[in-house]
């Protein structure tokens, strides 16, 4: 099942995409029963979460390109939920970079309360998979070692198309970044070196998981930098294409839509 | 005025404290007009952030107790909203770690949807001031490098016991801890390297701060290690006294209550 986010008649919920035309409203309890037009819903980035966590370092070779050692722990860290934009949607450029890069990731979003739970008891624990671009002013990275500033901005984590319930094994999916139709990332999530059931795991031991919740899983090697007009494209086996412009911040940019 | 976050008849709202037996809520649209005795509600913790924005070492003796170089920018960090208890509740201490410090801090509470705004324009942005408690795995902060495992643990973010919406000057506050009675941080947000305004309007450049958001201000100098059966103050003048207990996590802790 096809998972989205929209707004309809001044009510917000979760709807399964039936087909290109049409969605079902997924909250039984606002009786909207029938098909609804797709033409006539808006759409809304597929999550708004409680947080997102994300791991860093989590493939051999992104490692290796980073010059970076491979953490003997997964090495998480947070974007705001105020980072989130929906596919076709522009990630913006932000002033204080020079360098702002992409990074394709598998992301998952998480359908219960879950604290301190196995690898075992993960996969009945997430709800879906969805794509994810770890935007990263690489510069600011560097400068601040926290990586907060640095994949924090506002447009920096772009989620969609939609949340994909059906994916018999997240470690069994290529992970594809593609910049102006030029294949930047090709990997496999079958190399990840902390398996998505483990990471949960791990981060259920730290802090409790809440419905909506997405973690990323880390990217491949590849990554590289966007510049103004590009179109960058996140390929996930399975999940979906999720696709995003990049644009300049303009001195009079008023941010993004919330939530 | 002092505003907490309470629970009544099934719904959950703000409201004023009105003395010590009675609250007034302050969301009109649920014709709750008369006194509530504080008896009848449960109080929840004084916030549900959709983020919480930290800044590292923004006191000058902090950063020599460290060993820390001062950054030449705010140095910020994220803690997750599921950190967060309220006045009373337990900080519990993780299994994972050997030594968990407090830090006292200020922190804001925003009343508007903020961004890229100037130092002057936070003032009308800030709802109000709150004590609050940036609980840290010292080990795991120094092993992980990123601070989020270290300082994003379930009940890792002690909030209140009230938000103060009367604080004249928040540059003008002295800011204590108190450990079994005994004062182990005596600092004064004067001597704040990145006063509260400016880092407001810092972060504000990055991410969009939304109402409720929380920003901690930094700890002075004087951190140290809690132990299971202590009881931590965090004092905050013309702001408010937030008590927490200290616990040993145990093999059948079921976590804490969240929003």
């Amino acid at each position: 099942m096809r998972v989205i986010r929209v707004k309809y008649l001044d009510k917000t919920f979760y709807a399964q995409l039936v087909d290109s035309e049409a969605v079902l409203c997924l909250n039984k309890a606002l009786g909207l029963d029938a098909p609804i037009p797709l033409s006539q819903v808006t759409l809304l980035p597929v999550v708004w979460p409680t947080k997102i966590v994300c791991v860093g370092v989590n493939y051999r070779e992104h490692a290796q390109e980073m010059d970076k050692a491979v953490p003997a722990e997964p090495l998480l860290f947070l974007k705001p939920p105020s980072a989130i934009i929906g596919n076709g949607q522009a990630i913006v450029l932000p002033g204080q970079s020079g360098q702002v890069d992409h990074e394709a990731e598998l992301a998952l979003v998480m359908g219960q309360v879950c604290r301190n739970i196995t690898p075992e008891e993960a996969p009945g624990c997430i709800f879906g998979y969805t794509c994810a671009n770890d935007v990263t002013a690489r510069d600011l990275q560097r400068r601040d070692v926290q990586f907060t500033r640095a994949k924090g901005f506002d447009t920096f984590a772009p989620l969609g198309p939609w949340i994909e319930t059906d994916v018999p094994d997240p470690a069994a999916l290529s992970v594809r970044c593609l910049v102006n139709d030029e294949v930047r990332q090709n990997g496999h999530t079958s190399t990840m070196i902390v398996k998505p059931f483990e990471l949960v795991s791990f981060i259920s031991k730290v802090m409790t998981l809440l419905p909506g919740d997405v973690v990323l899983t880390g990217t491949p090697s590849g990554v590289g930098p966007l510049r103004h007009g590009d179109e960058v494209r996140v390929e996930i086996e399975g999940v979906g294409l999720l696709i995003n412009s990049v644009e300049a911040e303009s001195a009079g940019s008023d941010g993004v839509p919330l939530q």
